[in-house]
Protein backbone atom coordinates (compact mmCIF):
# COMPACT_ATOMS: atom_id res chain seq x y z
CA UNK A 1 0.00 0.00 0.00
CA UNK A 2 1.40 3.57 -0.80
CA UNK A 3 1.54 6.19 2.01
CA UNK A 4 1.36 9.97 0.82
CA UNK A 5 4.07 11.76 2.84
CA UNK A 6 3.12 12.94 6.11
CA UNK A 7 4.73 16.42 6.88
CA UNK A 8 5.53 17.47 10.51
CA UNK A 9 4.52 21.44 10.52
CA UNK A 10 4.51 22.78 14.21
CA UNK A 11 6.40 20.85 17.48
CA UNK A 12 3.40 20.28 20.13
CA UNK A 13 5.21 18.99 22.77
CA UNK A 14 9.41 17.92 23.61
CA UNK A 15 9.59 14.94 26.10
CA UNK A 16 12.68 13.29 27.74
CA UNK A 17 12.76 10.66 25.23
CA UNK A 18 10.46 12.12 22.07
CA UNK A 19 9.05 15.05 20.34
CA UNK A 20 5.95 14.86 19.21
CA UNK A 21 4.96 17.18 15.98
CA UNK A 22 2.06 18.05 14.38
CA UNK A 23 1.19 16.73 10.72
CA UNK A 24 -0.44 17.65 7.70
CA UNK A 25 -3.26 15.41 8.73
CA UNK A 26 -5.24 17.16 11.74
CA UNK A 27 -6.08 13.70 13.67
CA UNK A 28 -2.04 11.98 12.94
CA UNK A 29 1.48 13.07 15.13
CA UNK A 30 4.84 12.01 14.14
CA UNK A 31 6.58 10.63 17.33
CA UNK A 32 10.45 11.91 17.16
CA UNK A 33 12.41 9.43 19.29
CA UNK A 34 15.99 11.64 20.25
CA UNK A 35 18.79 10.09 21.75
CA UNK A 36 18.20 11.27 24.98
CA UNK A 37 18.13 8.93 28.22
CA UNK A 38 16.86 10.01 31.26
CA UNK A 39 16.82 8.49 34.97
CA UNK A 40 15.08 9.72 38.11
CA UNK A 41 12.63 12.16 36.63
CA UNK A 42 15.36 14.06 34.39
CA UNK A 43 18.01 13.68 37.42
CA UNK A 44 20.71 11.70 35.56
CA UNK A 45 20.60 12.41 31.94
CA UNK A 46 22.59 12.22 29.24
CA UNK A 47 22.63 11.19 25.40
CA UNK A 48 23.25 7.62 23.97
CA UNK A 49 24.38 7.34 20.02
CA UNK A 50 21.59 5.86 17.97
CA UNK A 51 18.94 5.46 20.89
CA UNK A 52 16.41 6.86 19.50
CA UNK A 53 16.93 4.46 16.05
CA UNK A 54 17.22 1.47 18.28
CA UNK A 55 13.89 2.38 20.27
CA UNK A 56 11.59 3.34 17.12
CA UNK A 57 12.63 -0.39 15.44
CA UNK A 58 11.79 -1.87 19.11
CA UNK A 59 9.32 0.36 19.64
CA UNK A 60 7.03 0.04 16.32
CA UNK A 61 7.28 -4.03 16.22
CA UNK A 62 5.91 -4.29 19.63
CA UNK A 63 2.97 -1.87 18.31
CA UNK A 64 2.46 -4.08 15.15
CA UNK A 65 2.43 -6.78 17.58
CA UNK A 66 -0.18 -5.18 19.81
CA UNK A 67 -2.39 -4.51 16.53
CA UNK A 68 -1.94 -7.87 15.11
CA UNK A 69 -3.74 -9.28 18.70
CA UNK A 70 -6.29 -7.25 18.09
CA UNK A 71 -5.97 -4.53 20.22
CA UNK A 72 -6.45 -0.97 19.48
CA UNK A 73 -3.58 1.56 20.24
CA UNK A 74 -2.22 4.90 18.64
CA UNK A 75 0.26 3.62 16.28
CA UNK A 76 -0.25 3.51 12.63
CA UNK A 77 3.02 2.90 10.95
CA UNK A 78 6.85 3.66 11.08
CA UNK A 79 7.81 6.29 8.93
CA UNK A 80 11.76 6.16 8.86
CA UNK A 81 14.50 5.72 11.58
CA UNK A 82 12.96 7.63 13.87
CA UNK A 83 9.76 8.57 13.38
CA UNK A 84 6.44 7.15 13.89
CA UNK A 85 3.09 8.33 12.74
CA UNK A 86 0.54 7.45 15.67
CA UNK A 87 -2.54 9.20 16.39
CA UNK A 88 -3.57 12.25 17.87
CA UNK A 89 -4.75 11.72 21.58
CA UNK A 90 -6.07 13.19 24.49
CA UNK A 91 -3.45 12.01 26.98
CA UNK A 92 -5.03 10.97 29.88
CA UNK A 93 -2.84 12.76 33.24
CA UNK A 94 -2.36 8.99 34.80
CA UNK A 95 0.21 6.80 34.22
CA UNK A 96 -0.12 2.77 34.83
CA UNK A 97 2.31 0.72 36.00
CA UNK A 98 1.83 -3.19 35.74
CA UNK A 99 4.06 -4.80 37.97
CA UNK A 100 4.84 -9.11 37.43
CA UNK A 101 7.82 -9.11 39.57
CA UNK A 102 9.07 -6.29 42.25
CA UNK A 103 11.75 -4.20 41.18
CA UNK A 104 12.72 0.03 41.24
CA UNK A 105 10.83 2.15 43.57
CA UNK A 106 8.16 0.00 44.70
CA UNK A 107 10.83 -2.27 46.53
CA UNK A 108 12.42 0.68 48.30
CA UNK A 109 8.77 1.81 48.92
CA UNK A 110 7.21 -0.97 50.82
CA UNK A 111 10.91 -3.06 51.63
CA UNK A 112 9.97 -5.89 48.94
CA UNK A 113 12.53 -8.14 48.08
CA UNK A 114 13.72 -7.50 44.27
CA UNK A 115 11.96 -10.30 42.07
CA UNK A 116 9.25 -10.84 44.06
CA UNK A 117 6.57 -12.46 42.21
CA UNK A 118 2.86 -11.16 42.34
CA UNK A 119 0.57 -13.61 42.75
CA UNK A 120 -1.50 -11.10 40.49
CA UNK A 121 0.10 -8.52 38.36
CA UNK A 122 -0.30 -5.19 40.48
CA UNK A 123 -1.41 -2.15 39.11
CA UNK A 124 -0.81 1.18 40.21
CA UNK A 125 -1.81 4.48 39.18
CA UNK A 126 0.64 7.68 38.60
CA UNK A 127 -0.73 10.90 38.96
CA UNK A 128 1.28 12.17 35.82
CA UNK A 129 3.33 15.50 36.97
CA UNK A 130 6.76 15.93 36.62
CA UNK A 131 7.02 18.75 39.27
CA UNK A 132 5.33 16.57 41.70
CA UNK A 133 7.44 13.58 40.47
CA UNK A 134 4.42 11.74 39.53
CA UNK A 135 3.14 10.56 43.01
CA UNK A 136 0.72 7.63 43.46
CA UNK A 137 -2.08 7.96 43.25
CA UNK A 138 -5.68 6.11 44.50
CA UNK A 139 -8.83 5.47 41.99
CA UNK A 140 -11.05 7.76 43.97
CA UNK A 141 -8.92 10.83 44.00
CA UNK A 142 -8.12 10.51 40.03
CA UNK A 143 -11.93 10.33 39.83
CA UNK A 144 -12.43 13.38 42.17
CA UNK A 145 -10.03 15.18 40.54
CA UNK A 146 -11.38 14.51 36.99
CA UNK A 147 -8.31 13.65 35.50
CA UNK A 148 -10.16 10.56 34.50
CA UNK A 149 -13.63 9.13 35.01
CA UNK A 150 -14.84 6.34 36.67
CA UNK A 151 -15.34 4.83 33.21
CA UNK A 152 -12.05 5.57 31.67
CA UNK A 153 -9.97 4.57 35.11
CA UNK A 154 -11.93 1.22 34.08
CA UNK A 155 -11.10 0.85 30.72
CA UNK A 156 -7.54 1.71 31.16
CA UNK A 157 -7.23 -0.53 33.81
CA UNK A 158 -8.75 -3.47 31.93
CA UNK A 159 -6.17 -2.80 28.72
CA UNK A 160 -3.48 -2.82 30.77
CA UNK A 161 -3.89 -6.29 32.27
CA UNK A 162 -4.95 -7.69 29.16
CA UNK A 163 -1.94 -5.64 27.36
CA UNK A 164 0.55 -7.14 29.91
CA UNK A 165 -0.51 -10.19 29.41
CA UNK A 166 0.22 -10.10 25.69
CA UNK A 167 3.76 -8.64 26.32
CA UNK A 168 4.68 -11.36 29.39
CA UNK A 169 3.77 -14.07 25.79
CA UNK A 170 5.90 -11.65 23.66
CA UNK A 171 9.13 -11.51 25.50
CA UNK A 172 8.79 -15.17 26.79
CA UNK A 173 9.43 -16.40 23.28
CA UNK A 174 12.88 -14.80 23.49
CA UNK A 175 13.54 -16.16 27.02
CA UNK A 176 12.58 -12.90 28.86
CA UNK A 177 11.06 -12.32 31.86
CA UNK A 178 8.56 -8.87 31.35
CA UNK A 179 9.25 -7.26 34.98
CA UNK A 180 7.36 -4.09 35.03
CA UNK A 181 6.28 -1.55 32.47
CA UNK A 182 4.56 2.05 32.24
CA UNK A 183 1.57 2.19 29.87
CA UNK A 184 0.12 5.96 28.96
CA UNK A 185 -3.64 6.06 27.32
CA UNK A 186 -5.62 8.62 25.62
CA UNK A 187 -8.48 8.88 24.08
CA UNK A 188 -9.01 9.75 20.38
CA UNK A 189 -11.38 12.22 18.71
CA UNK A 190 -13.89 9.20 18.37
CA UNK A 191 -13.89 9.00 21.78
CA UNK A 192 -11.79 5.86 21.66
CA UNK A 193 -9.79 5.00 24.89
CA UNK A 194 -6.27 3.08 23.40
CA UNK A 195 -2.72 3.09 24.27
CA UNK A 196 -0.21 5.44 23.83
CA UNK A 197 3.41 6.71 24.25
CA UNK A 198 6.53 4.33 23.50
CA UNK A 199 6.78 0.60 24.70
CA UNK A 200 10.92 0.39 24.94
CA UNK A 201 13.26 -0.55 27.23
CA UNK A 202 12.78 2.61 28.87
CA UNK A 203 9.34 1.77 29.61
CA UNK A 204 9.72 -1.78 30.45
CA UNK A 205 11.88 -3.91 32.76
CA UNK A 206 13.05 -6.91 31.08
CA UNK A 207 15.44 -9.80 32.77
CA UNK A 208 17.06 -12.60 31.09
CA UNK A 209 17.54 -16.26 32.57
CA UNK A 210 19.96 -15.36 34.97
CA UNK A 211 17.83 -12.18 36.00
CA UNK A 212 20.33 -9.42 34.18
CA UNK A 213 18.84 -6.10 33.37
CA UNK A 214 18.08 -5.75 29.64
CA UNK A 215 16.68 -1.95 30.15
CA UNK A 216 17.11 1.51 31.46
CA UNK A 217 18.19 -0.14 34.61
CA UNK A 218 21.63 -0.69 33.00
CA UNK A 219 21.78 3.33 32.59
CA UNK A 220 19.88 3.93 35.84
CA UNK A 221 22.84 1.28 38.15
CA UNK A 222 25.60 4.03 36.37
CA UNK A 223 26.66 1.68 33.52
CA UNK A 224 28.76 3.65 30.61
CA UNK A 225 26.95 4.38 27.59
CA UNK A 226 28.65 1.43 25.46
CA UNK A 227 27.38 -1.41 27.65
CA UNK A 228 23.32 0.43 27.89
CA UNK A 229 23.86 0.68 23.76
CA UNK A 230 24.59 -2.63 23.60
CA UNK A 231 22.10 -3.71 25.67
CA UNK A 232 19.45 -1.62 23.44
CA UNK A 233 21.43 -2.99 19.89
CA UNK A 234 21.14 -6.84 21.35
CA UNK A 235 16.94 -6.29 22.35
CA UNK A 236 16.56 -4.54 19.07
CA UNK A 237 18.18 -6.98 17.12
CA UNK A 238 16.03 -10.06 18.68
CA UNK A 239 12.71 -8.56 18.00
CA UNK A 240 13.19 -6.92 14.53
CA UNK A 241 12.59 -8.85 11.55
CA UNK B 1 -21.14 -0.72 88.54
CA UNK B 2 -18.18 -1.49 90.43
CA UNK B 3 -15.27 -1.96 87.85
CA UNK B 4 -12.63 -4.26 89.28
CA UNK B 5 -9.05 -2.54 89.34
CA UNK B 6 -7.09 -3.87 86.67
CA UNK B 7 -3.07 -3.81 87.07
CA UNK B 8 -1.05 -2.83 84.03
CA UNK B 9 1.56 -5.48 84.30
CA UNK B 10 4.42 -5.70 81.60
CA UNK B 11 4.37 -2.71 78.54
CA UNK B 12 3.65 -4.26 75.42
CA UNK B 13 4.48 -0.64 72.95
CA UNK B 14 5.91 2.36 73.75
CA UNK B 15 4.76 4.75 70.76
CA UNK B 16 5.23 8.64 70.08
CA UNK B 17 2.34 9.35 71.85
CA UNK B 18 1.18 6.45 74.00
CA UNK B 19 2.07 3.06 75.67
CA UNK B 20 0.07 0.15 75.83
CA UNK B 21 0.47 -1.94 78.87
CA UNK B 22 -0.76 -5.46 79.18
CA UNK B 23 -3.20 -6.36 82.37
CA UNK B 24 -3.90 -8.88 85.00
CA UNK B 25 -6.92 -9.26 82.09
CA UNK B 26 -6.13 -11.37 79.26
CA UNK B 27 -7.90 -9.41 76.76
CA UNK B 28 -7.63 -5.73 78.00
CA UNK B 29 -4.91 -3.42 77.73
CA UNK B 30 -4.09 -0.06 79.52
CA UNK B 31 -3.48 2.58 76.65
CA UNK B 32 -1.41 5.31 78.69
CA UNK B 33 -1.35 9.04 77.57
CA UNK B 34 1.98 10.73 77.56
CA UNK B 35 2.86 14.04 76.75
CA UNK B 36 5.40 13.73 74.19
CA UNK B 37 4.03 15.73 70.90
CA UNK B 38 5.46 14.51 67.31
CA UNK B 39 5.52 15.61 63.93
CA UNK B 40 6.51 14.44 60.67
CA UNK B 41 7.54 10.64 61.59
CA UNK B 42 9.21 12.16 65.14
CA UNK B 43 11.04 14.26 63.63
CA UNK B 44 9.70 17.61 64.90
CA UNK B 45 9.20 16.22 69.13
CA UNK B 46 8.05 17.91 72.03
CA UNK B 47 6.36 17.79 75.67
CA UNK B 48 3.45 19.47 76.23
CA UNK B 49 2.22 19.80 80.14
CA UNK B 50 -0.73 18.06 80.64
CA UNK B 51 -1.41 16.19 76.85
CA UNK B 52 -1.43 12.92 78.01
CA UNK B 53 -4.41 14.60 80.43
CA UNK B 54 -6.45 16.48 77.91
CA UNK B 55 -5.64 13.94 75.29
CA UNK B 56 -7.45 10.84 77.08
CA UNK B 57 -10.17 12.80 78.19
CA UNK B 58 -10.92 13.85 74.58
CA UNK B 59 -10.56 10.41 73.59
CA UNK B 60 -12.67 9.03 75.78
CA UNK B 61 -15.62 11.75 75.08
CA UNK B 62 -15.28 10.79 71.68
CA UNK B 63 -15.00 6.83 72.06
CA UNK B 64 -17.77 6.77 74.73
CA UNK B 65 -20.07 8.60 71.88
CA UNK B 66 -19.22 6.52 68.94
CA UNK B 67 -20.40 2.84 71.63
CA UNK B 68 -23.59 5.48 71.86
CA UNK B 69 -23.86 5.60 68.35
CA UNK B 70 -23.64 1.15 68.37
CA UNK B 71 -20.69 1.35 66.36
CA UNK B 72 -17.79 -1.37 68.26
CA UNK B 73 -14.41 -0.40 69.29
CA UNK B 74 -11.84 -0.81 71.25
CA UNK B 75 -12.70 1.44 73.92
CA UNK B 76 -14.03 0.02 77.56
CA UNK B 77 -13.52 3.03 79.49
CA UNK B 78 -11.56 5.91 81.51
CA UNK B 79 -9.20 4.56 84.14
CA UNK B 80 -7.70 7.62 85.27
CA UNK B 81 -6.44 10.85 83.90
CA UNK B 82 -3.96 9.76 81.57
CA UNK B 83 -5.30 5.86 80.92
CA UNK B 84 -7.74 3.79 79.32
CA UNK B 85 -8.93 0.36 79.36
CA UNK B 86 -9.15 -0.91 75.65
CA UNK B 87 -9.88 -4.58 74.67
CA UNK B 88 -6.71 -5.98 72.88
CA UNK B 89 -6.52 -6.63 69.45
CA UNK B 90 -4.05 -7.29 66.49
CA UNK B 91 -3.46 -4.00 64.79
CA UNK B 92 -4.01 -4.19 61.27
CA UNK B 93 -0.57 -2.61 59.38
CA UNK B 94 -2.64 -0.22 57.50
CA UNK B 95 -3.63 3.05 58.57
CA UNK B 96 -6.66 4.73 57.27
CA UNK B 97 -6.87 8.62 56.46
CA UNK B 98 -10.63 9.87 55.14
CA UNK B 99 -10.52 13.92 54.08
CA UNK B 100 -13.71 15.84 53.71
CA UNK B 101 -11.38 18.52 52.86
CA UNK B 102 -7.81 18.96 51.85
CA UNK B 103 -5.18 19.59 54.42
CA UNK B 104 -1.29 18.55 54.95
CA UNK B 105 0.59 15.83 52.93
CA UNK B 106 -2.04 15.46 50.36
CA UNK B 107 -1.56 19.00 48.95
CA UNK B 108 1.70 19.22 48.43
CA UNK B 109 1.60 15.67 46.84
CA UNK B 110 -0.60 16.32 44.17
CA UNK B 111 -1.05 20.39 44.57
CA UNK B 112 -4.38 20.68 45.43
CA UNK B 113 -5.60 23.80 46.98
CA UNK B 114 -5.73 23.77 51.42
CA UNK B 115 -9.45 23.91 52.10
CA UNK B 116 -10.83 21.90 48.55
CA UNK B 117 -13.95 20.21 49.71
CA UNK B 118 -13.75 16.84 48.48
CA UNK B 119 -17.63 15.65 46.92
CA UNK B 120 -17.20 12.52 48.11
CA UNK B 121 -14.88 12.02 51.57
CA UNK B 122 -11.36 10.76 50.18
CA UNK B 123 -10.18 7.35 51.76
CA UNK B 124 -6.50 6.85 51.45
CA UNK B 125 -4.49 3.46 52.80
CA UNK B 126 -1.17 3.61 54.34
CA UNK B 127 1.42 0.78 54.84
CA UNK B 128 2.07 1.45 58.44
CA UNK B 129 6.00 1.20 59.20
CA UNK B 130 7.79 4.20 60.91
CA UNK B 131 11.12 3.12 59.07
CA UNK B 132 9.21 3.43 55.77
CA UNK B 133 7.69 6.46 56.39
CA UNK B 134 4.03 5.11 56.47
CA UNK B 135 4.02 4.96 52.46
CA UNK B 136 0.36 5.35 50.60
CA UNK B 137 -0.31 1.82 49.02
CA UNK B 138 -2.81 0.43 46.74
CA UNK B 139 -5.66 -1.54 48.07
CA UNK B 140 -4.56 -4.63 45.66
CA UNK B 141 -0.68 -4.78 47.32
CA UNK B 142 -1.98 -4.70 50.80
CA UNK B 143 -4.09 -7.97 49.55
CA UNK B 144 -1.05 -8.89 47.99
CA UNK B 145 1.17 -9.18 50.84
CA UNK B 146 -1.46 -10.02 53.14
CA UNK B 147 -1.20 -6.48 55.40
CA UNK B 148 -5.26 -7.04 55.53
CA UNK B 149 -7.44 -9.64 53.59
CA UNK B 150 -9.85 -8.42 50.82
CA UNK B 151 -12.71 -8.68 53.64
CA UNK B 152 -10.94 -6.99 56.17
CA UNK B 153 -10.37 -3.71 53.69
CA UNK B 154 -13.79 -3.65 52.64
CA UNK B 155 -14.48 -4.17 56.26
CA UNK B 156 -12.32 -1.35 57.50
CA UNK B 157 -13.30 1.17 54.50
CA UNK B 158 -16.75 0.60 55.66
CA UNK B 159 -15.88 0.84 59.32
CA UNK B 160 -14.21 4.39 58.40
CA UNK B 161 -16.69 5.68 56.12
CA UNK B 162 -19.26 6.03 58.91
CA UNK B 163 -17.34 6.46 61.91
CA UNK B 164 -16.47 9.51 59.53
CA UNK B 165 -19.70 10.52 59.02
CA UNK B 166 -20.77 10.29 63.05
CA UNK B 167 -17.52 12.20 63.56
CA UNK B 168 -18.72 14.90 60.99
CA UNK B 169 -21.99 15.47 63.35
CA UNK B 170 -20.15 15.22 66.59
CA UNK B 171 -17.73 18.57 65.41
CA UNK B 172 -20.66 19.76 63.91
CA UNK B 173 -22.19 20.47 67.14
CA UNK B 174 -19.11 23.03 68.29
CA UNK B 175 -19.18 24.80 65.20
CA UNK B 176 -16.32 22.62 64.23
CA UNK B 177 -15.17 21.52 61.01
CA UNK B 178 -14.03 17.89 60.59
CA UNK B 179 -11.46 18.43 58.01
CA UNK B 180 -9.48 15.15 57.73
CA UNK B 181 -8.92 11.80 60.08
CA UNK B 182 -6.52 8.67 60.66
CA UNK B 183 -8.06 5.61 61.98
CA UNK B 184 -6.52 2.11 63.08
CA UNK B 185 -8.21 -0.86 62.95
CA UNK B 186 -7.60 -4.40 64.48
CA UNK B 187 -9.14 -7.66 65.20
CA UNK B 188 -10.09 -9.25 68.75
CA UNK B 189 -9.96 -12.15 70.00
CA UNK B 190 -13.37 -12.93 68.85
CA UNK B 191 -12.06 -11.84 65.05
CA UNK B 192 -14.21 -8.59 65.48
CA UNK B 193 -12.66 -5.94 63.10
CA UNK B 194 -12.97 -2.79 65.49
CA UNK B 195 -11.68 1.03 65.24
CA UNK B 196 -8.33 0.58 68.06
CA UNK B 197 -5.55 3.69 68.45
CA UNK B 198 -6.85 7.28 69.84
CA UNK B 199 -9.05 9.86 68.45
CA UNK B 200 -7.67 13.45 69.32
CA UNK B 201 -6.34 16.61 68.03
CA UNK B 202 -3.44 14.66 67.57
CA UNK B 203 -5.40 12.22 64.95
CA UNK B 204 -7.91 14.64 63.85
CA UNK B 205 -8.22 18.30 61.63
CA UNK B 206 -10.11 20.44 63.09
CA UNK B 207 -11.11 23.83 61.54
CA UNK B 208 -12.96 26.40 63.51
CA UNK B 209 -15.30 29.04 61.20
CA UNK B 210 -12.75 31.07 60.31
CA UNK B 211 -11.06 28.24 58.82
CA UNK B 212 -8.34 27.91 61.99
CA UNK B 213 -6.72 25.04 63.19
CA UNK B 214 -7.49 23.40 66.34
CA UNK B 215 -5.31 20.14 66.16
CA UNK B 216 -1.80 19.63 66.11
CA UNK B 217 -1.68 21.46 63.18
CA UNK B 218 -0.73 24.18 65.49
CA UNK B 219 2.21 22.67 66.89
CA UNK B 220 3.33 21.49 63.09
CA UNK B 221 3.20 24.84 62.17
CA UNK B 222 5.78 26.13 64.80
CA UNK B 223 3.75 27.55 67.18
CA UNK B 224 4.64 27.77 70.86
CA UNK B 225 3.85 24.99 73.26
CA UNK B 226 1.77 27.46 75.62
CA UNK B 227 -0.30 27.95 72.22
CA UNK B 228 -0.54 24.47 71.27
CA UNK B 229 -1.64 23.41 74.99
CA UNK B 230 -4.57 26.12 75.15
CA UNK B 231 -5.79 24.51 71.83
CA UNK B 232 -5.75 21.14 73.06
CA UNK B 233 -7.54 22.56 76.67
CA UNK B 234 -10.26 24.46 74.47
CA UNK B 235 -11.66 21.59 72.61
CA UNK B 236 -10.84 19.28 76.08
CA UNK B 237 -13.63 21.81 78.08
CA UNK B 238 -15.84 22.12 74.67
CA UNK B 239 -16.79 18.29 74.43
CA UNK B 240 -15.86 16.67 77.95
CA UNK B 241 -19.09 17.19 80.75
Amino acid sequence: MMETELEKTTKLYEGKAKELWETSDDSLLISYFKDDITAGNGDKKDSMLRKGILNQNICTTIYEYLNECDLVTHSIRSAGPREQVVKKLKIIPVEVIVRNFAAGSICKRYNLEKGYKFKTPLLELFYKDDSLNDPLVVKDLVIEMGWASAFELAEISRQAHVINQKMIYFWQQYGIQLVDQKFEFGIDNDSNIMLGDEITPDTQRLWNKDGESLDKDIFREGNNLDQVQSVYQYISDLVCK
